[in-house]
């Protein structure tokens, strides 16, 4: 499979996933770290995302409740909020799916991961 | 509700997730912290694991992802990777959400998830 | 012991260690997850808290040590560097407490728990 | 004040607080890094440990938060409970403080800190 | 050697690296813990950086990949970008070292590092 | 440029930096998630590591300090060791790099590296 596969499919799954916010990480980049961006739309989105093993609400609930329990990454949480949104996770399994990382990593961890959501389903239409 | 109704509900789900080696961390609590055993039955079992807005295989994903990126708690990690097994979790889906974790910690957090799902699926008749 | 003690005690655990911030917390969780207030106020206030073991300025003193070292619960670390001064942990002594992380943490966590001293002491009458 | 004093009364509180485990840290960093062995006693317990602001029992009890939260240092915990230990925090003084950790940085690591207790309290007399 | 000679050199060694984003660390800990502004200047200056085994731009480069990977100590990262660029690490390698991150820590730490440096390298004449 | 290419490319990367404990790794991964070896190959060691802007001795000093920081991936840390000694950083450089992370992870993390480079090293001719 050429390079040219890889990025095609990382950034069809990155708009599926993450919409307008995941081209403005891409955008943000191009300054800085252009090859970044397109390491971020290959590997993690081409590559991973694009597997079948898993479906994508499980990816994204993977996803949220990892960087909940991690709770130093915030902007790439609100992220993966609203791309949980976006593959059809519902509000009530966002918010389960955090409330559980106080057992595994703290109730601070689920208080800041909930006032994430909080932020994320306010800006909601 | 009762204290004993918690207990019992989180009796039943610790031995519906976790099964012998569940019972076995609380084992392990009796003689340096009794009342310890009983908080983990009561809260994470009785109360998170029995609410019912997020199903128990998503929730077992959600915790073997978050354990895979904190990379600090690997018995607790063999536990949950053996209880995805138990609630129906494919070991595809275990390896998809621990190789998933590469993107969000790091790959070194991913091959030791992986080692640790290797070491779990082994044991399996 | 009925699950309505256990909120009620978790209730005067709360307000005598955080006072209103913790009021507070548990008011900005009741639109988007009002069962976890109740297990934040049941949990860790109604059991872990209100336990005889360890007096409450221990207790304060190491979460404030705990939170320092971890780093990535900035908002909790100060409410309970506030919930210190409050059961009667002297500004020295959380000060020693997050100098002594710099130790077991690395000198910025002792300088971010210092920064957010500075902020809840300016606070102070 | 000299660096010779600074090393004297770090060597002495290293003794007071860790007893022959601290001198066996420091003996396991003499082919290595033997510089390290002497800024470890410098600055640690020649500057942090001596000074006066905070009661031993407090630090040790700050520490043994600090390490079981953080999760990534057994060897370091162990020390430190038995530091504990050998300062007058009495057993439960120590199984309340890791316990208390599980709102903070979840139950794994208040379990592996209970574990690292155990294996303490069994070596002892 | 004399703690004066220790506060001298890490003094020196503070001015090299961090400039006068450097004094101001010192000088925001004057009113809360003016003796942990000695330590800071002594330990790690002082002892840590003035070291002749490491050249400086390594140690930048150390520093600026330990700090992108914990991923929880914005401000002193920013502050040690700085350094390194002072030292004469290139934009390119800071560049690098945080993109390498990605691969050891994950895309969220790799991403927040470079808006990290995007916002000190803007700061630049 | 081709799939193949990178693979390629990152395989040799990974046998200069690595030599046969990366082959080792590699092979690890082939009953488990043989798709992750080739990952593992082809973004850190055949798109990163084979990057100009960093020279490789730079490169694992990084990996060397954020390893050494993180404190929850030793099998990781200890194969970078050698992999610094591979590309040439001397045992001084590394037990400086080591040495360093007391400042930014605090002295846990650093007695942890050291005790990792202690291994490495005495598995030498």
């Amino acid at each position: 499979m050429s390079s040219t596969d890889r990025y095609q499919r990382g950034w069809e799954k990155l708009r599926e996933i993450d919409g307008e916010v995941g081209e403005q990480v891409v955008q943000s980049l191009h300054d800085i770290a252009p090859d970044f961006a397109r390491y971020l739309i290959e590997f993690p989105f081409g590559d991973i995302y694009a597997r079948p093993g898993l479906d994508l609400k499980s990816r994204e609930i993977a996803v949220v409740a990892a960087l909940t329990a991690l709770g130093n990454a915030a902007p790439q949480l609100k992220v993966h909020i609203q791309g949980a949104l976006n593959v059809g996770v519902s509000r009530d399994e966002i918010v389960e799916t955090i409330m559980q990382m106080a057992v595994y990593a703290g109730f601070p961890a689920a208080l800041n991961g909930l006032a994430a959501a909080k932020e994320v389903f306010a800006r909601q239409p």
